[in-house]
């Protein structure tokens, strides 16, 4: 039971800091994304094609979560206002990205000057269904190769998604993935879950993506200005 | 500091146990494969094929380490000797098996009518690499689909690696993937690795992966079988 108890108040304490980090996020006006997967399913591939489609209406930032090396960091660095690197190689916890790094990152990431963020977490389905960030979207990719059985596999991710990205549907003559299946998987954890079919490759889909992305960070911006006015207009960009 | 010292007093803890685990597996005769990968790399496929190829010679047993489903599971039942199933789901290391999941599945299992233990661990290129199951040989399985940057972004799970998996090759033309580096990637965290390229939707390369796992299922008998001569005989199969 020991152990069970040290996870426990493990996980209560990142709730906390996660619920600061949501709140330093709404009073900058900065929306953001916690963007999961197994490795190479396509979060970096993601983050480029959602920069190239949305950065002449939104201000991007990244913050990118790897276990080692600087290899997505560097992929990113050049497309976006601002990228921090978190490497959790000799963290506690090193398979998934923790409220207290974001924390950490939150620091050094020009808020004021963004409207996005889009972080992207360790190539893992499931530590990082454990740990929440502050982040106002739960996004998980799962790709063609992979097989539509991972909802049935890796439930808790899929349950509290509310984007799921299905990517490398260019592979779709190469493998045996039931799409409509795979919907159903998850929808039977997560009735209320949004489905994007995309190619970060050919760019196919980006389009449909890209315009909810966009439309989830006007919604909010515009929640929170209503709040801010009623509030006394503090904190109105 | 208090979080990093109760992760190593587990990580010790779990140590002990998986040196009883492999003096269990000795005294047997049985060899036992730990299995690893991201999800969707082909860890049940390789068992599946490994039985395959192995079933007249050798005789096999499994256990499925799986977060949540028997899918894997049913897979294997009818082909090996004996399937144990471990579901992580609801224990405090869900990410990865621990060598006291090992420890209560090898009870289940029938060790005396038993030449190869193939362990599936779960789908996860990070804890894994953290914890020992009293194996005799890590196998890390990865497909060209995930990319071939996997060595650079989660070196721990090669460094430790006694065999390559590269599966699905049959994805070669549509993918970019220099197998060259990748494994020169490899060998420069661990320069006594095996590779084996296969696939097994297709059964290429099968031939080389089972004749090695065949050579060390032998090796280690043979080696058992003189230590035990030289012990007087005791628990000579």
């Amino acid at each position: 039971m020991r152990k069970i108890e040290v996870v426990q108040n493990i996980l209560g304490a990142n709730e906390s800091i996660a619920v600061q980090n949501k709140q330093i996020l709404d009073e900058s006006g900065v929306f953001a994304l916690n963007i999961m997967s197994s490795p190479g399913a396509g979060k970096t591939s993601l983050i480029l094609q959602t920069i190239a489609g949305l950065k002449d209406r939104l201000r991007i930032g990244v913050i990118e979560g790897d276990v080692a090396s600087t290899l997505d960091a560097e992929k990113v660095k050049n497309e976006a206002v601002a990228v921090v690197l978190i490497t959790t190689r000799n963290m506690p916890e090193s398979c998934s990205l923790t409220a207290s790094m974001i924390a950490t990152a939150l620091k050094k990431l020009p808020l004021a000057d963004m409207d996005l963020l889009l972080i992207e977490n360790v190539g893992n389905l499931i530590c990082p269904s454990e740990f929440v960030l502050g982040e106002h979207r739960r996004v998980v990719i799962s790709s063609l190769p992979e097989g539509d059985d991972k909802p049935i596999k890796y439930p808790m991710i899929f349950a509290d998604a509310d984007a799921v990205v299905i990517n490398k549907i260019d592979f779709l003559p190469y493998v045996e993935f039931d799409i409509a299946a795979f919907q159903e998987h998850v929808e039977g954890l997560n009735p209320r879950v949004k489905f994007f079919e995309v190619s970060c490759k050919t760019g196919a889909g980006m389009e449909n993506w890209c315009a909810w992305v966009q439309k989830e960070v006007e919604a909010s911006a515009y929640k929170s200005a209503s709040l801010n006015i009623s509030l006394g207009g503090r904190g109105i960009r």
